[in-house]
């Protein structure tokens, strides 16, 4: 049995909560059946499915129509870029520089290809982006804006009901998607208060398990990436994964019904957080797009005292928490290149660390945190 | 909570082991971190997913980089099929008129498409695929063969090391693919005497979870489908789902330690249900594709009885089988195609019943089968 020590890299992955977990269990057990097919127990599934698929509902202000469970965020994102490259010939796609890479790679391969022509949006020096930017970037052959709700890694959180409202009044028909992934739990996410076309969900950013959903509107164009039979309106063919599916949907509930308890209390540990870091380390600290509207859980600060590149710092604090993206970072000797998209400079992006806080962080685990960066960086200046 | 009836509808979905679910729930639990970060938790995250990806390959006898996980056998399909129409220009590929939706309406889609060209093999009269049939479909512009390694709903084993074999002496590299979801666990499944490049594993039919794997040989190409973070080598990004991945594996290696033991019972039950039934019903039984090789577990038959059509037969059973394919079969007022593909006359395959056992099952199911049979037929004649 692991134990855990002090975790803040809750925007890479969360730990699930015990009440879903406890349903996955439960639906593992009793709801295996295939949810497609004929028997008391096949519409049990059907049923679970059916559940979960009203709480993402009431969470995201949408209709059951309009909800298509898939494995994951990637998949999601994946969806709908490939989905407007078949619907348009040749369309062209503006998507923020600062995109997950389940965004911009596919963005980038369908661009590679000749499918689609791409813009990729600058952001400002303080890590945001500037709708009018957003708008510029489109023309007469924009058919997608892309852009995420809030920054994995600076937690930026991006105006999208801005951007979504300038562009469609400038170029009416285009149609917006957001990566909500990192939304969720953290600040509301309601699609018609955002007035996107397309919005990414990933449940183990919210406590849940390791699938996902997309939103689409009921007027919006959306084509199947799979094939097969038939499953989730054929949107998203294959056998339902009951148990993930079922969690989601818990999660996603609870996420929504804690929100506002839950970000001012990460809010709290943040800014206390940020306020302990600038009283040990002054002017050696540089805290990153503090000055944009940001997730209540997120900090990407960097630190300079000798000897104290984050890489090492990381190596030998007891939290854990991440450098850049902690998605899939095996690669720590360059900079994070949506940092650096971020208006952070060369310097401070190589040595940036990103706590990301959860909703079982404490005042305890930051003052843990201080201590132990105080510890390291001594032991670091000291070799 | 459900109360199961007697379950034989096994090629559908299966109930997960008691040992695979308490795998999933422990690793739900301990085993959440991202596999793809820096710390002693997810370095252990990603041990189990290397335990489960060693398990998959003792079970089909290849090496770790021959395996990617995947959300389910609809991805592994489609991601084959993709990847061939996106590597060559405008390939022709072959399959199987009996092939399970994921492939075949994915290659019907791509052909649709103009992506590649399309030749689907007939069967033989016994629901079987001529290995010369397959050569002969083949020309100067294939470039890969997908035939499934057993039906799903006949039951009917392909002699796909044949296929193999006769297709790549003819035409030395062509690529095969066989969909084995219905294999593993009835029957031995090994790559290497099979001599395919890609073979599509999906966990929830042999008592696992609901995701799957995808074999693919090191010399044979591979596209991915998603594009993302990087993981599974690239083949397959988007965070791990740890929990579902350690339950495939384990999964797997249960289904192949137990496969003589297993597929012995199932066999012992099936032939008695089926020498049952042709004691019951005698000559108004047909049971199809009788004469071709067989998974042990599966029996599809029809009864000629007044007033017996299927569809009101399954209806008032006690026991779940299904009609056709279990997947998605929502319309049951069509005959099944596939079936129909297998030689079986329309009115044989309107009035056709699948049974397909499980290792839970046991000649007391088969009798209560059989006794359920007789009372319903009895009341649907008397209406
Ligand atoms: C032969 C065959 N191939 C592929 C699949 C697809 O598996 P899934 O629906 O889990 O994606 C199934 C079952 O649904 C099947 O029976
Ligand atoms: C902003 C954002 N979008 C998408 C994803 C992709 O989610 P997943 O890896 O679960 O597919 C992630 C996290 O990995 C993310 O942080």
């Amino acid at each position: 049995m692991i134990k855990w020590k002090v975790y803040v890299d809750n925007n890479g992955t969360t730990p699930l909560r015990e009440e879903v977990c406890q349903l996955i269990t439960k639906t593992l057990k009793c709801g295996w059946a295939n949810p497609s097919s004929q028997s008391d127990e096949a519409d049990e599934a059907a049923r679970l499915i059916k559940i979960s698929r009203e709480k993402v509902c009431n969470v995201l202000n949408c209709s059951e129509e309009e909800i298509t469970f898939t494995s994951g965020g990637t998949e999601s994102n994946n969806m709908v870029l490939n989905s407007i490259s078949k619907l348009y010939a040749k369309p062209h796609i503006v998507v923020s520089a600062v995109e997950h890479d389940s965004v911009s790679a596919c963005a980038r391969n369908l661009n590679k290809q000749g499918l689609i022509t791409l813009t990729e949006v600058e952001l400002n020096s303080d890590g945001n982006i500037l709708p009018e930017d957003v708008c510029a970037a489109c023309t007469s052959e924009t058919r997608l804006v892309s852009i995420m709700l809030a920054n994995n890694e600076t937690g930026v959180v991006f105006d999208v009901a801005t951007i979504t409202r300038l562009v469609k009044k400038e170029r009416p028909g285009l149609l917006v998607h957001t990566d909500a992934a990192q939304a969720l739990g953290k600040i509301p996410v309601d699609v018609s208060a955002l007035g996107v076309d397309y919005l990414t969900l990933v449940g183990h950013k919210f406590y849940g398990p390791r699938v996902g959903a997309l939103y689409h509107r009921l007027t919006a164009p959306l084509l199947p990436l799979l094939f097969g039979g038939g499953q989730e309106c054929g949107m998203r063919p294959g056998t339902e994964n009951t148990p993930m599916i079922a969690g989601l949907g818990l999660a996603a509930q609870l996420a929504s019904q804690g929100l506002s308890r839950h970000s001012r209390h990460m809010l709290k540990c943040r800014d206390y957080l940020e306020s302990r870091l600038l009283e040990t380390f002054g002017d050696k600290l540089v805290i990153n797009c503090k000055d944009s509207p940001r997730l209540p859980n997120t900090s990407n600060f960097a630190i300079f005292l000798e000897n104290c590149r984050s890489v090492n710092v990381l190596e030998r604090v007891k939290f854990v928490a991440s450098k850049g993206a902690a998605c899939h970072s095996h690669t720590a000797t360059k900079p994070s290149q949506n940092l650096l998209n971020s208006g952070v400079s060369y310097e401070v992006a190589m040595n940036s660390i990103r706590v990301s806080l959860g909703i079982h962080n404490s005042i305890e685990d930051v003052d843990f945190i201080i201590e132990d960066l105080i510890k390291v960086t001594n032991e670091l200046a000291q070799l």
